[in-house]
């Protein structure tokens, strides 16, 4: 039976409430003091509930596996994620806080440079012009139209763009235009499943009218649609675990995320001090609150050891007014390493934290890599986090007679 | 998403070098000393080493599963070995250096004593002849040909000898010929599925042809074919990981395992030392480099616990020479364990060391099985190992967007 079936099945009521605080990107390495970020930091609040906890050490995917941030996240929230896949045309699209609906297909966009008498494509990045000069392309597309879908198009980074479509009957299962070489034209969408006929006109017709409205521009006089996706359709928080479940983040990406499983996403302005607010505010309202603390992993990317530290000692700042809440379960990992070291994301494993009434303490005195090692927790997987939350939120019944 | 393909949607290139050195039947169990093989053998080197690495103990194929040689390394080279199978006569044939093709057919033969009158087995393994009766019997069966095929029949040990077919349309899925009881006729070949009909065929006529050829001999009047099987075609190192591969090995059956996934087999000598210097001169040439050492699991096998000590500081001392080629990526363990105590193949887990830049050191001191029980990487399964190595070489990209 597949974990989702069982929680499903499993799930009971309870009053009890449960925090899962992600610091994303978490994880790290030592560097020459030979201490990773987590354990540089100074975290007196970490450090005191971890005595009264039980840690481990948790794996995103699967060992060696560095996920990106859609993967990381639907492990945390108890979906396999080499099972449910989210394309990149709707990460794109949800990194820019745009909202799909079932309706919606979504595709990343990619200005490019063509040769103007052979049309092959001589960049494929369009000499990655920069995102103001992105937005004024994108606002030359915005009046394209198509019979029977709403359009909608917005820049997102350097050369990216989002482009959906939204109307009955879009389907996924498209090729790329992105031939990936630079000498060869942009390809058509091709319908990869049956259903998929009338997206793929749709998109041909959109990229052959954007084709005539780029014509005159250099370096960007052309552009690609790669990953076209649909919203997973996931099954929900409220049907897989019955839970009335919230969002407190700062950042697009992670609030759209929350959404694709049902997450309300509430307003938390950009500071950790502001999601703390929020979680307050919201605590009668829901049981399950996915708080997210952002600049861990920005700070992780940039190689910022330091900063990294800082955040981390901020976010240990506000445990206390978190603890104050009395939530009945209080889980604290991340959803994928960061280390500065490397300046990317990374497969190493997650250091995790559990505080709930129901555990059995270990021997870890510190919320740091090294000392998790040696929690009661052992090694386990992201995707095993939210039963053990809702098992220590009695919020499971017995799986057989 | 099965890992194998993980790993084929994954791989990325790098200049990164990985190096997997498998002590053969390198886990033990403790002797009256109350320790193991690797625990009392004196390995400054390896206890250097496992200070500045990550350990932990693997699972060969499944917790309490003994695996034979193939399975062992199919999941070292990170094949699922409860999913990819090598059939008998295959690993038969590749244990005597025998190479097959994807146009081969392979059977492990038994030779046996029939009843002149009845035809019935009175012994399933001819008395145990000796492996020079063995290979006089089979230089009698060389000339028989068949129609179509070419034949190799070779002689392995006692009494069981190699036989492949080699012909365009063979197929697998054929029933052995050893009712498994004397007493009983020998069975003839069938085909389990419809191609398999000519093959079946082929089969029956060189048995009618050997029984013709060996019906004054005495005790080996007979023989039967067992796990009749082709190359399982499996999707090579290169393929699956991107990798250059080679294997440095001093046994066929290993060189012919790692022929089955693609890597080049080097000609390696007969010694550990001669396998170093193999490595020192191919290192240039390839980014795997899979180095075998028979002897721990030969020692095991015959119960030896100071032979199975020597070789394991036979080993170590070689152990600088290895990190003055500076590979990125050092990897130590067994295919399986093979205490000397129990003088054959165990389930036990194998003590696993990770030597590389990116690595979180964790506390473990020396190379041992109760040492590594302590370390950082906890349980894991061998065909987590290869994932794990990449990852450390930096030659898996990130897992979703």
């Amino acid at each position: 039976m597949k974990q989702i079936d069982l929680m499903k099945e499993l799930h009971t009521p309870s009053d009890k409430k449960i925090v899962m605080l992600v610091m994303d990107g978490l994880g790290g390495l030592p560097d020459a003091s030979g201490m990773t970020e987590l354990e540089a930091a100074l975290t007196p609040n970490l450090d005191r509930l971890a005595r009264d906890s039980i840690c481990g050490l948790s794996t995103p995917i699967a060992p060696g596996i560095t996920p990106g941030s859609g993967p990381g996240h639907l492990g945390l929230f108890g979906y396999e994620p080499l099972e449910y896949q989210i394309g990149r045309g709707v990460l794109e699209a949800l990194g820019i806080g745009l909202t799909l609906t079932p309706q919606s297909l979504a595709a990343r966009g990619n200005f490019c440079t063509l040769d103007p008498v052979s049309g092959v494509i001589t960049d494929r990045r369009a000499g990655r012009i920069p995102t103001h000069k992105c937005a004024e392309l994108v606002q030359k597309l915005k009046p394209i139209t198509l019979d029977g879908v709403k359009v909608v198009v917005e820049p997102v980074k350097d050369y990216r763009f989002a482009l959906i479509l939204e109307g009955e009957g879009l389907q996924e299962g498209l090729s790329e235009t992105d031939p990936q070489k630079t000498g060869l034209r942009p390809l058509p969408v091709e319908p990869l499943q049956p259903g998929a006929k009338k997206s793929a006109e749709l998109l041909n017709a959109w990229i052959a009218k954007a084709l005539e409205v780029l014509k005159g521009e250099s370096p960007a006089n052309g552009c690609t649609l790669r990953g076209i996706a649909r919203d997973p359709g996931l099954p929900g928080y409220k049907e897989v675990y019955g839970l009335n479940a919230c969002a407190i983040a700062t950042y697009p990406m992670y609030k759209g995320l929350a959404r694709l499983v049902g997450m309300d996403v509430l307003e938390a302005g950009d500071t950790i001090a502001s999601e703390v607010k929020t979680l307050r505010e919201a605590w009668d309202r829901y049981d399950f609150f996915f708080f997210h603390v952002k600049k861990t992993d920005s700070a992780g990317e940039d190689g910022n050891f330091a900063a990294k530290v800082k955040v981390i000692e901020e976010t240990d700042a506000v445990i206390p007014e978190i603890l104050a809440l009395k939530p009945n379960v209080l889980l604290i990992t991340g959803d994928h390493s960061t280390p500065a070291l490397q300046k990317s994301h990374s497969w190493h494993e997650l250091p995790v934290l559990f505080h709930a009434d129901n555990i059995r303490t270990d021997q870890v005195t510190s919320f740091g890599e090294r000392a998790c090692m040696a929690g009661g927790l052992g090694h386990i997987r992201h995707v095993d986090l939210m039963p053990l939350a809702m098992a220590h939120a009695d919020r499971l019944t017995k799986y057989g007679a």
